[in-house]
């Protein structure tokens, strides 16, 4: 049971839902800002345990394919969370709004019960429970076949111009990929082999159509 | 007292210094990713403690204050790590390896005795201890300028291209800014005011300077 129910409270209030719009305290954007960290703690916690002989690049690849805008967004809308969410959003469930409210959730319970309570709860009751680990694994998340579908359905001219550059720190090779749409660079990126920096140019344009 | 001596033995070992390559388990990039979650999370909770009227931007804006490549490279030299670090770097404290030592350090700490525990230690010793928190809330992060100064450094020439665009979410009104340097597009960026989306698009700039 919750010991104090107000952090719980806050965390299914929306912005625009409440009208005095200085008081930060009142809406759920703080708690989700913390919960949003205490979940990224959690989930590298757990990855570092469940695969002891991996490498860092796979533990990080594998942390993004468990927590992004989408799947926070799904797993919101299969907790049920806009019940709960106060809020003035015509379509809710096809809002950030929701998953943001599940961050501000881990929040509110990290707030209330602590870090390893809230371990537990998120490994048991969300990874566990709502991801399939094993396929996450397999299937590794392309960045750049993702925006060449997107790009494609806008008719847009993508062109990626990747070369070598000068040698990186301790002598490594170094790419660097730059991306244009539509005749436009859009991203730059670099990276010890080629593939790795389209991927990386990739995730900033992705990442950056998902800024509001 | 450390009950585990192994994890921080690890935390003290950089990749250069470990010859059998494959094996991941033996440096400290993995213990690296760990530690720059926790270290997100103990900073999270650190300052929705101390700055309870404040907006999540400008939590957000301290956090990044607080933890960045500098800072942490900064604290691993004030801590001397340099003379713990088992590596093959010829100017060990010209590199991200020490601040990414550091990290790895809170890692092991984390591992061998739990986040609060790592958490004290962290506010007591690191952030009280470092950092004068009253000067960087006063002092502002604006990317624009040090990217200026970066570019200027280099004679390159530096335009931002900034207009208004469609109604964002919620009729919010949205800006977007392109940053061409040496008339080449480098990065995009969207916000709802245009000194802030230029501030977006000069930090991704100033972030892919840092990849390596």
């Amino acid at each position: 049971m919750p010991k104090n129910i107000k952090y719980y409270r806050k965390a299914f209030t929306h912005k625009s839902s409440v009208t005095s719009s200085d008081k930060h305290k009142q809406y759920n954007e703080r708690l989700e800002f913390l919960g949003d960290c205490i979940i990224d703690a959690i989930i590298a916690d757990y990855l570092f345990q469940k695969y002891p002989n991996e490498s860092e690049g796979f533990l990080t690849k594998m942390k993004s394919k468990i927590v992004n805008r989408k799947s926070l967004n799904q797993i919101a809308v299969q907790l049920h969370l806009d019940s709960y969410l106060q809020s003035n959003i015509a379509n809710v469930k096809e809002n950030d709004a929701l998953g943001n409210a599940f961050e501000a959730l881990i929040g509110a319970m990290y707030l209330d019960k602590g870090f390893d309570f809230t371990k537990q709860y998120f490994i048991s009751k969300i990874i566990e429970r709502f991801f399939d680990i094993s396929f996450l694994e397999a299937n590794d998340t392309n960045y750049k076949s993702q925006l060449l579908e997107i790009v494609q359905k806008k008719k847009q001219t993508i062109v990626f111009d990747s070369e070598g550059v000068e040698p990186g720190p301790e002598n490594s090779s170094q790419f660097v990929s730059i991306i244009k749409i539509d005749n436009v660079a859009v991203a730059t990126a670099k990276a010890s082999t080629k593939k790795e920096a389209e991927q990386r140019a990739s995730k900033i344009v992705i990442e950056s159509m998902n800024i509001h």
